[in-house]
This record gives structure tokens, C-alpha cells and sequence, in this order.
């Protein structure tokens, strides 16, 4: 294991200071606690506020994305670990302006455990929680079991339409039905081509030949469901458009959003030549991209490979994608 | 080699096709041709040019800082290598807007010579041409010879401070000689723990042990001043700052602007781990950090490592380093 760390079981102690120190007109802690991260300016009186939470190694997914259009407060667990629930009620009252608070987070046992038990806390301080998950993971469970999927690179859109909602001053009931419609059209599929090393454990979380990708692989390492011979570019586009496509599925005529993102360890310049043929399939289709994202979204630390994601967009959820959005991760204008 | 490529050879223009298919609304070639991109809106009229160009293989360097409020336009050679004489004077009259253009760029051989005769066939069209060259890399040669030295990653402060003068409308002597400033008081040291592989070529840039890491090493994979056995973040990130405020030398009651940034591979949890220390031992010194950026900011694709750069700051720098930008690759409010 080479890797800029100190010791293993600091690592996401002193990621966290180092986040709180580059980034302290953003960002602080919630009740004292460096796993509760929340806006600067939290609670912010009148709005719904929105948390999320999950294990570390994921940046900028989940804090990365605390801040103005998006999430209000972060939980944060151990490497792939969740947090507790303590943590999570922390950044519940850290974050509650009066509108009640709206829970987004990746469907994992661990977490939904956790959320659902802070929920029941917060309930009784008089809180009102709502929960949303994401479950985009086209590879997890069969298309009618989509609600039990895992959560991967959609936490992004989830976060950016359900932020931007919360901004306009909607109702947490609001906020959770437009992220409910818009969860309901993200669909993700990843590859993976090498693995990452969790401090702690010290070696990779799997292992994988020279000449082999993995289709499906969730982003903990988690099976997928395709491995064989490492493919070109153009035809794990083909993969996973044709994978995606016909999961929701999305149609002529559709508009959607695409996401291309690296699991961290695969560069810019292969996303963008994997965006080439999988926008090019897309029009042939007849669906339309409107602001596509290519870059690093929701990673596994050096993990190689990436994932494409789409969300079907109606008027709302057009206007709410486009709407401006700022953290130190992730700036809009 | 495992990547998500196809034709090792076609990775440079599948890359820019994939690129100028993502975001149409602020890039464009120009003279038709792919290696030469420009601002959607590009020449802007009374509007100092800027540009910019070299071997791919580094995004968001070059073409992801071609936008708002930084530079106007970039040519691209192949991986590692520098971009041809027509290639560049296509961008430098794609984006003269009567005012002349600036010249910017690491200081490495192939890119001088052909930037130079760029040079001079465009002052034979009536373009006046000037040259900044970035060379903050205080391990390539010693402090006297500074500007003798290759650029790294300090071209992003040299591209955010020139562009933000040549938006507030500033003359190309102006816009040199406030570029000049900053880069006289820029400096970056990098450590490399693994390397990246030129898809055309189809091996590692360099060889190096599991447990050994590279104090020095360039961002192509150049010579470093000391290989040795890995160390832990904390002692890395004494080494480097150390070796960049020793430098210049950056002095107590000093206000810098610092990079933390990511040679590809590895994570922005390390990157802050890094950052955490070595923003404490900045503030040891007396000198105050403005508006640190942590992240992937010149990279050499997969490569493993980071490098820290510093820049002085004084009034009329600060408020250029403040001034907003936006680029399909880096959005500032």
C-alpha cells in the first residue's frame, strides 16, 4: 500500500482536518464533532434541510458536496463504513432551519440502519425527517426491484436536484416528491479495471488480471456482473449506454442528463473519449443530452474504471439541474 | 496497459472530439483544426489573447483552463509532446482581438522552439506576440537559474492571473508584466509514487519499488533530486515545503496562495492530508494562506503523487487570484 497517509486509523480524521482548514468559510462541524460536517452558515432558517452521510473514500462524494444549491450536512464514516447514528442526529440538528429535514444517501444496509434510527431521534427533539434513497446501480437488482439497488454516481443528481429544490423554498414534502420523480429516472452502470486500497485493511479490495475489466462492479468492490477481457473505449460505451438505456428505459425523444465519472484512479482524457461514443449512441437513439458531466463525481480512491449515469429530465428538473450550486468540491454558476 | 482507450494513436483526437462534444457552448477549434481550441466566443475585440499549449496527457492543462477569465486558447500536441508552429499560430489568430496575444506555457524545449517561430509568422500577420514561460519546479535547476527551470503546476496561477488582467480590459504589456510578477514568486516541489503510461509507447514512464517514492521527479517523469524509501504524509509534506519556502524564500507576514495538487492517481483524501500539515507549517512560519485549491489542477494522466505550489501574494495579485473564472474544467465564482 503506497499512499500519502500517516498512520491507517487517522486517515479520515485528518482528511477531515485538512478539509476544515483549506475550506473554513464553507464548511464546519456540527455538535463538536469532526464527523458532522455542515455549511458555514447552517441551519439556514425557513429552508428544508438536507443531509446525507456514508464511509469515506468516496470524495467529493458526501461532503464535497455540502454547500449552496446542494446538501446542507454530511455524516461521515470510516473508510466504506457508515456512520453512526449519533453522528448523522448531530448534522440532523445541525442543519434543521424549522422546514424539517430531507435524508439522501445510498441504499446500504449499514446506513439505512443508522439514517432510519437518527430519524426516529431527531423525530423526538421535533424534527421532521423524511428519507430518500438512491438506488441507480443497474447492475444490483433486477429493473423491478430498483428500489433495491445500490447507490453509486446518482447521489450526485440526487444531491443537485433535491438542493436546488430546498433553495427555491419548497415544502419538505415538495423536496422529497421532485427527488423521488428524479431518482426514479437515474440509472447507472460502471466498469471497473483495477482496484483501491482501504488505509486500514492495507491491500486492495479485489484482485483483477492485466487484460480483465469487471461490468457492474459496485464501487465498495461489490460483484459485478460481467468479467472478461478488457474492452475498447467504443464498445464498453456500447455496454453501458445499451445497459442503462434499457433498464429505465429511455426512449426517443427523452432528454436526459449524462454523467461519465471516474471511480478516481481513471483520468480525464479516457472519460471524455468514452463520452464521445456514448453521447454519439445516445443521438442515434433519438435521446438528447442536455449538460453532460465528465469528470470526478463519486470515486473509490484510486479505483480504476468509471461509470455512465442519465437522468430523464422533464421542465422542473431541467430548471432545478441548471440552477447554480457552490461548494468547495463543485462550483456552478 | 489497461485503459479505456481505443487506437492508442487516435487518443488525442478522440479525447478533443469527446471534449468539443461535451461542451459546445465554450469550445471551438479554430483554422478547423482539432488541435487547436478556443473559446466559444473567441477573438474577443480589444481584449488582450492569451494563449496557451502543449503535449496532452495533463487535463485540465491545458485546454480545461481555456475560458472565462483565464487563457483563450490552447493547442495540443500528442501525449507528452509538444504541439506543432501551425497548430499554434491557428489559435493565436483564432483568438487576436486587435490587442496582441501572450504567449504562456511550461519551459520545455520542443514547446520554446516552436512557440517561438509561432511567434514570429504571426508578428508577419500583424499580431504582436509576447512569451511568459512558467517554470516553477525548483527541483530542475537551482535557484539562481529559476528561469531556467520546467513548468508544473504553478501554469494554473500563471493562466488565473494573467487572464483575470486580460479581462479587466489591461494592455499586453500590462498583462506581461503582472504575469512576470507572478511567476517570480512562484515555486512547486512534487514527490512521484508511480507512474503513467503513453498509450503509444504501452509501457511505464518509470520503474520505481513498492516502497520507494521520488522527491522531485517532473510531471513527464524527468529526474527527481532523491529517491527513497516511502514516507509518511507529514514528513512529505515537510520535505516540500521546506524545499519551496527555503526557495524563494517565502518569508514571515508573506500572504501566499497554495496549490496542493494531484499528478492524476492519487485521491483528494490524501491531497488533504498533505494540505493539513503542510498548512501548519506555513502558519509556523508566519506566513498566512489565501484561498488554498486542493486538488487535480496539472496532472500526467494515471500518475501517482502531488506536488505543493506557492505564490506570493500582494494586493493587485490577490484581487486577480479572487476574480471570478469558468471553464468547462474549472468554474470560480
Amino acid at each position: 500500500m503506497k499512499k500519502i497517509i500517516n498512520e491507517p486509523l487517522a486517515v479520515v480524521d485528518e482528511m477531515l482536518e485538512g478539509i476544515l482548514k483549506a475550506h473554513p468559510e464553507a464548511l464546519k462541524t456540527a455538535g463538536g464533532d469532526l464527523r458532522a460536517i455542515v455549511r458555514a452558515d447552517a441551519p439556514i432558517k425557513g429552508k428544508v434541510g438536507i443531509a446525507t452521510g456514508g464511509g469515506s473514500g468516496h470524495l467529493p462524494v458526501f461532503m464535497g458536496y455540502v454547500g449552496k444549491g446542494l446538501v446542507d450536512g454530511a455524516s461521515i464514516g470510516n473508510v466504506f463504513s457508515s456512520p453512526t447514528t449519533g453522528q448523522m442526529l448531530k448534522v440532523t440538528k445541525g442543519i434543521d432551519g424549522g422546514e424539517g429535514v430531507l435524508y439522501i444517501y445510498g441504499r446500504y444496509q449499514g446506513d439505512i440502519m443508522n439514517f432510519d434510527t437518527a430519524a426516529e431521534m431527531a423525530e423526538d427533539e421535533g424534527i421532521h425527517v423524511e428519507t430518500a434513497m438512491v438506488t441507480d446501480d443497474v447492475a444490483s437488482a433486477p429493473p423491478k426491484d430498483w428500489q433495491r439497488r445500490r447507490g453509486v454516481a446518482g447521489l450526485f443528481y440526487a444531491y443537485k436536484i433535491s438542493g436546488a429544490k430546498a433553495a427555491e423554498g419548497a415544502s419538505l414534502t415538495e423536496v422529497k416528491e421532485t427527488t423521488e420523480k428524479a431518482l426514479s429516472t437515474i440509472r447507472s452502470m460502471g466498469v471497473a479495471l483495477g482496484p483501491c486500497t482501504v488505509p486500514a485493511v492495507g491491500k486492495p479490495t479485489f484482485t483483477i488480471g492485466d487484460d480483465e475489466m469487471e461490468i457492474g462492479m459496485g464501487i465498495h468492490g461489490e460483484a459485478g456482473i460481467h468479467r472478461g477481457p478488457m474492452k475498447k473505449a467504443d464498445e464498453i460505451a456500447e455496454i453501458l449506454v445499451d445497459a442503462v438505456v434499457k433498464d429505465l428505459p429511455y426512449k426517443k425523444g427523452d432528454t436526459v442528463t449524462a454523467l461519465v465519472n471516474s471511480l478516481g484512479g481513471t483520468p480525464l482524457e479516457e472519460l471524455y473519449i468514452l463520452y464521445r461514443r456514448a453521447a454519439t449512441l445516445l443521438e442515434e437513439r433519438g435521446v438528447t443530452i442536455h449538460r453532460p458531466y465528465v469528470g470526478r463525481y463519486a470515486c473509490s480512491m484510486e479505483m480504476q474504471g468509471a461509470s455512465l449515469t442519465l437522468m430523464r429530465l422533464d421542465e422542473e428538473l431541467k430548471r432545478l439541474l441548471d440552477a447554480p450550486a457552490e461548494t468547495p468540491f463543485f462550483v456552478q454558476k
